[in-house]
């Protein structure tokens, strides 16, 4: 059987692309930390909202996320999903690799859905970068 | 100032070098899950103590895990650490990689305590191995 979170994350892409970052919002906890790129990340829903929003105009409001191969690692409440992730855009990117090797952390809350704690779609290309 | 995980997953290097698995255990949530291998995963405190007893003898017992790079990403009570994993062993080993990219997922308890709930040490290099 399918993992939930892959539907979670099939739907989160799908707002992503639709510009929907009100109904993005409800998958994110609240103290949930998004990578916008490496050396700088959005902390809480509002900061992420509007990452997205700049992100969004960055590919020229034409951005699409979409999901390859997919490997989930549950404990309990918490989930790691390492996730090849698939940008398209109109934009002729250059500067950020348009296919990652994303990690997301998702965490369960008392209602028993599942929220993603930290976005990183960079995954492990952020080691060795300075802090942020 | 250092991060306190990075001082944690230092005592527990020592540990695993030390084969000290017991006082290794007081550093693992008691659903955790640790990627043995790639499409093997242990879960649980139990199953987790006895694939380090298995991972030490593979390694001849002489395993000597260090942390280079590290970078951590902290959401509240969750945090996502992305670390260069350097292993050393008496082995002479080729079908491991001894340079790892790996992501740890910890979680702090209701005593303030960061504990692993998710140990992978090779990344997203699982991306498209079979499900485990």
């Amino acid at each position: 059987m399918e993992h939930e979170l892959k539907e979670i994350i099939r739907k989160c892409d799908l707002a992503i692309k639709q510009e929907d970052f009100d109904f993005l919002m409800n998958y994110y906890t609240e103290d949930a930390v998004l990578v916008v790129k490496p050396g700088m990340v959005a902390n809480g829903k509002a900061e992420i909202n509007k990452a997205f929003i700049a992100i969004a105009a960055y590919f020229k409001n034409s951005i699409e996320p979409k999901q390859g191969e997919m490997m989930i690692l549950e404990a309990g409440d918490t989930a790691l999903v390492l996730s090849q992730t698939l940008l398209a855009s109109d934009k002729e990117e250059t500067t950020y690799s348009m296919e990652r090797k994303a990690t997301y952390v998702f965490r369960k809350n008392t209602e028993g859905e599942w929220l993603c704690a930290i976005d990183n779609s960079y995954g492990t290309e952020l080691i060795g970068i300075d802090k942020i």
